[in-house]
């Protein structure tokens, strides 16, 4: 392989043109060639056409079949992630996929041994692990600064809910949003969950509670070492996106606050300001794009191990599936009760 | 009764000692007549005189006898706090007794019955309800400030554990250590725990599991009012003693940091330093005592409610077997179960 | 001397009761026999009473005459410190004295030489040196962890400005609030001032303008071992006293922020709010205030050196002097200028 | 002109080269056609036509004659700006210009009057207007939260001295550093300085006092409004970069604390840590770079003034004169004293 990785973009939706603008601004170690989307309109072909991007089509198999693409990204709908992640795993690329692989735990094995039957690359876009807070977090935990690892907390709320119409096609809450924290305790731990209590209410919308939902949970967790967790949620907060982390051991504790637009505090008789939380999460984390998509560059150029593997992909789904499990029937539910359900 | 009121104090261990300092020094509506201590020795009779105070024995009765005593507080031993309260009522005293009232629901149920038969006062001794930052998270909820409450977040860590031996007769972490973060939790929120579900784990130090207890725990809560709830507890943070708590609501969050010894910040090349959190409870908790001595001697004066009445005795006491029944059985538990088990 | 202290305390106005109610309340190591008050009346003369005050006078003269009388204090209005001083010298009494010592440099000399004379203990009431943040910086500058000294900063800016009539007869911003910042300087680096240039200006009150003095200043200073240094002050922050420091050398820097009632946060859609500084200066010291008056006591008992000398009295005057010529004639004052004028 | 700007760099040192890969990651209203360096060399030539630029050249005259060529970025040697800038004007160039536009006066005046002459734009790369953090201060101030302004304050800290052999050429601390503060208090307070008071020490370098410049200083600033200003300077911060402000006024106070690389809080026995500030300006300032980049892309397209206009390159050397005149002759000075040499 070249020393420049030449990518194809499969789903220019969102998260799809971030992706793509990034690398092309600041991943120096890759070009895109090709970007597909099934739902193609003048807007995106402009768009795609004014970066330079020299195939745009509606047909994803286009990439796959073209012997110039080293790697895809799959943006598309979750729906498709297992699907186009086999058809490009036989097609020999290396893969970038984004997160959640899929809801359906037997698509997602599938997939995973495809990927490993064709000794491709996989990285999964948990890209909260680059974040350069949550980063310095696990590099302290693994320089020994909090000595054993007994508790991991993690506070997550989104500023605002979603439509109740996408939480009954997104899995629900812990399948959408709490699954990057299941991935976060994972990466901070370094241990694997294995058993989870959750407690879940509709304190935030109805119509969430209507969809069969919850809004609001608080997640109690056992891991494998020991240690205990726990990661509170909220599908609103109203000052803006809250995420937090804490890792305690038999050394101390390291912790994180909010990321805000600026560090200024005003001081009047009304009282002290500071700035709200960073509101929009494509704002709080847009480095950790920049630097998951370096780094998966990175692993397929030197043929190293990238840093959230396929493995990564299916263990928060199975957490996710547990604490479900757990609301629904009031009861601790083990991980490996979930696996026993899909043989694994 | 006269506007400066008389008061008797029964123990003078630590806890008694500290309460009668205060009250000489910062509680201008109270006098403290007598002391009486069963262990009473030359040091504390020396220590009592020095301060002036007329009475000092061995025996409480002496102090319950007196007329000219309005009120006691109960500062002996745990196991001795119900059948004092009950002899205090029944010779008419105004009672402030330290918490927890009894491991024994059943004794402090009595004890209960016995204030509200001879219509006198009772404050627990939950001093914490009275620290400037706790009372602040209260008076913002009240104020509507968040909103409805949707999550209560307590972080409770000891600086150093007890001795293993303490454990045993303590009634365990979550009946010496929790109980206080029970009673906060109600406090914040202004609404009654119904469901319990606790973690536990040995990972300061093996003694305590030998003994029984854990020493680590995650507890998660849910509330009469749809609210939910976590407590995390260990008996060991390295950096000292971590007091801290959040509600979160519909309309925001109130939260508070740690205290610590001074505000100063230390910048080097080998980082950016700010204080540890002041160490011990005495020394964070001073002025909630003071102002909890304050509020109970207001309360008899003016013939109002005490701050922390009987039942705030009692409450966490349940939530405390509830826990415990938790962690032992795998299980959520109901506090209807825990007051089934006890004719409630 | 026995191990316990008699004092006698002269002047009854607000610093006068606070130090009797502090000693009374905090400081074991003294009592307090007498009070005096050019201005007695029947509030201070119960008030005394209620505190078991054995000797309630209008006339300090009888203080310095009492054989029993070990030390005093000198609360008086500053027009009267000096002369009190030299009396209470001359009757062997030892001397805790508040600030300004006196607005004329003859007469602070004067009473500095009789101390000397009698060689008895003097303390000047500089009461921010023991608090607890300005001591870290002290502690840490001694402790080398900083290095050399370079820069030292002061802010200091009271709540709300004083009466027009006030600054008339205070001796002005620079000898009744910025003393106290010289003061400070001085204690942080342990260096002399050789230097001072400050501006002025009316910006807070034009009746303090009109009364001959400034209400918002910047000075400017040189040190005797070649640090520079600079105070800002205002006569009114509307959001409280506003009372930092910062010490920044070849090492590092140490500051503090200010003091708030408690640590709370608030986070809401309207913004993430911390609590204001403390607003009132007793409030804000009362600490210092006890410290002060314990490390007096144990001086005299000690037979050691005060921790703030009569010379501490002398110089922050003569900087202040320096600092209002400086105004004036719009340049550099040296204090070695000053201290010609006086023929020091 | 069309609504995509053309542009030429002039200079592809260390701060062209940031521009030129901003401009073309960040930029989309502009296109680089063209850089120009006299010391051209391979590396620099292979690094342009790698990001796609038509022209290198090491004449800059070159840019000046090409039609093509809308505008123009002088990041040339601070030598060269005011000729390079005046021919630009002739050429009808727009013109950005890195600071300061010159250290002689004469030239700068010169350079202002081609540049109104030929009607184009001009902005000076005082980028720390761009600063989020800065920029939130001046909007506040602009916003009236502060109210009237009475006391505005920089503080401004290098990393790591220059070498004093830079110092002999960049006109001194006052013109190669304070600069940027001097341009800061005026952009923070919306006033012109009028008088200006330094003092200076050599605490950091001896070799720095040996090329006859200081590496510590603290200035006095007076304004045309009244309000009163202070900045203060170091070479050297052992901590990193510090770089904070405070506008104090009727109503309260803005501040900023510095930018950390994140969030995080370490807690253990030692003590509690946050990170230090960043350390480098390059990754302090990035967004600012890109920032003012955007904004003078706009006053082009737009025709409407630039954010910092010529007589902001102007001012603040005026101000950073009169400030080296202070510390060499010990007392204040005018600004128009120094105008009044300038014959301006």
């Amino acid at each position: 392989m070249s020393q420049k990785l030449t990518l194809g973009v499969i789903g220019a939706g969102r998260i799809g043109k971030l992706h793509v603008e990034n690398i092309i601004n600041n991943v120096s170690a890759a070009t895109i060639k090709s970007v597909a989307d099934v739902m193609l309109n003048e807007a995106t072909e402009s768009w795609a056409k004014g970066l330079g991007i020299e195939v745009v089509t509606k047909d994803y198999k286009e990439i796959l079949a073209d012997p110039a693409i080293d790697a895809v990204l799959v943006c598309s709908s979750t729906d498709t992630h297992a699907q186009i992640t086999i058809e490009a795993a036989q097609a020999g690329k290396h893969i970038f996929c984004e997160k959640p692989v899929d809801l359906d735990v037997k698509k997602i094995v599938a997939a995973l041994e495809e990927v490993k039957k064709a000794n491709v690359k996989l990285q999964i876009g948990f890209n909260r692990r680059f974040d350069s807070n949550f980063r310095k977090l696990r590099e302290t935990v693994d320089a020994g600064k909090v000595g054993d690892v007994h508790i991991v907390k993690v506070t997550s709320r989104d500023p605002a809910p979603p439509p109740a119409e996408y939480v009954k096609v997104s899995g629900g809450m812990f399948l959408d949003m709490t699954i990057h924290d299941f991935d976060m305790v994972r990466y901070l731990t370094n241990s694997e969950v294995v058993e989870v209590y959750a407690s879940g209410a509709v304190l935030v919308d109805p119509a969430i509670g209507e969809a069969g939902d919850v809004d609001t949970a608080i997640i109690n967790l056992k891991f494998e070492n020991g240690a205990l967790g726990v990661i509170d949620n909220s599908r609103k907060a109203a000052y803006g996106y809250d995420q937090r982390a804490e890792v305690f051991g038999s050394k101390g504790s390291i912790s994180n606050d909010n990321v805000r637009p600026n560090m200024t505090m005003l001081s009047t008789e009304a009282g002290v300001e500071v700035e709200k939380p960073l509101y929009f999460f494509l704002e709080r984390y847009m480095d950790s794009f920049k630097n998951e998509m370096v780094e998966f560059c990175n692993a397929v150029i030197n043929d190293t191990d990238t840093p959230v593997v396929g493995m990564d992909g299916l263990k928060p789904v199975l957490i996710g599936l547990a604490a479900k499990k757990s609301v629904k029937e009031g009861r601790p539910v083990k991980i490996s009760e979930i696996e026993a359900e899909f043989g694994l």
